[in-house]
């Protein structure tokens, strides 16, 4: 049986402070939590029913828990099956010579930042820097949304002016009088900009773009959603 | 004052049942309401805070309510100003010729929705056709996700095998084994269908599909988000 201790503290893991403080964050639901389980996060505890642990054997600690226990801790409209506390993982200092870079500049939205791991992921891009202002990627609504690709992509959350300054690497972003995308060439090593969600990228963050690029449109729409910007971008430079 | 009543009635809207029993819907905030008092949308009554309805002369009925009175209406997190209440479009039936027109194949999501509207809004397409276990179009979250390109996009919902079964004119669909969609040419006319989020497109409505695309990737993501596929693809074809 879950203690009303264990509840609470997995319910304090939905809070970015406890989450900083403790190193751990939650996942949910069987596709990712097999994912993790199979990805090089450490996962501390799973907390299922016993219908998933029938069919998953595993070495990590494991609790077998009812329904109405899981809806106590659940984050989820729909909880299902299983739930599972994590550790954070400690990433390298990336490396931005012959790749693709994401520099995501005070996104806010959770599932917005979760979208775009999973369209990094899809372009196979690894790694994504995020401003210090940029949404806590271990929010339960990132992780969910990420639909996995959080285990193969790493988020690291870094002063992106000092890191933009000590680079030589083209930086494209996207502003509004920029060369069209869909004419332009394939690339092999950059680092993408992409702006908040209601004031684009910032004026300091704008000033160290190299390679300013637009998405064409005809319409009467002011802007396009971040996710879905990065994803035209990507398909058409990677 | 607001009345208990007026405030129910309001409240009311936020179910689909009754939205469709009255042929209302609610939008809020500034931005979105000003728009539609600019557009084709004809707006029943508009509720606001003193300090909008100074600044904004209009012929449509309103009322002048307290900050209190409108967070007990609002379905938004942080309430803005601003709420109406607004009459549903009745569209015409689509025109498919010499168009590029989207459809939807059982969207789920409210924000995908209203972001895939914001997306067709960007490209200048003006009509998408939603089969009928789609999302309501009118749903809050959708509303408010469009941001305000729900005033140039209609959105209509049909019996999609009915409709393709009718037309001649080709089908695009993304599907796994496709051709790859930035080395397709640009369209003037075309179907462009758009599965549902966890299932894709249907096996019904897929065999109708004669222009199997699909968007290259390489990394290990099982799909990308509807609405950035949506983007991706209409970048790439308008």
């Amino acid at each position: 049986m879950l203690s009303k201790n264990e509840a609470k503290y997995i319910q304090s893991l939905y809070h970015k402070k406890n989450r900083d403080d403790t190193g751990l964050f939650i996942a949910e639901g069987p596709k990712l939590v097999e994912e993790l389980l199979n990805s090089s996060f450490e996962i501390k505890k799973i907390y299922a029913l016993k219908d998933w642990l029938i069919n998953n054997a595993t070495t990590v600690q494991v609790e077998e828990i009812t329904q109405q226990e899981l809806e106590r801790i659940s984050n989820q409209a729909g909880p299902n099956k299983t739930l599972a506390v994590v550790k954070q993982k400690k990433v390298k200092p990336p490396v931005l010579e012959n790749r693709i870079t994401l520099i995501l500049d005070g996104i806010q939205d959770p599932g917005n930042l979760g979208t775009i791991i999973r369209v990094a992921d899809w372009f196979g891009i690894d790694t994504i820097i995020a401003s210090e202002n940029t949404v806590d990627v271990y929010n339960p609504k990132v992780i969910q949304s990420t639909m996995g690709s959080i285990c193969r992509v790493n988020v690291i959350y870094e002063n992106i002016i000092a890191l933009l300054k000590a680079t030589k690497i083209t930086k494209y972003g996207a502003v509004l009088n920029g060369a069209p995308v869909n004419g332009m060439n394939k690339i092999k090593e950059g680092i993408l900009i992409i702006g908040n969600e209601g004031n684009g990228i910032s004026k300091e963050v704008s000033s160290f773009i190299n390679a300013a690029v637009t998405i064409p449109g005809k319409g009467n729409a002011e802007s396009l959603n971040a996710a879905v910007a990065t994803g035209i971008l990507l398909s058409h430079l990677v």
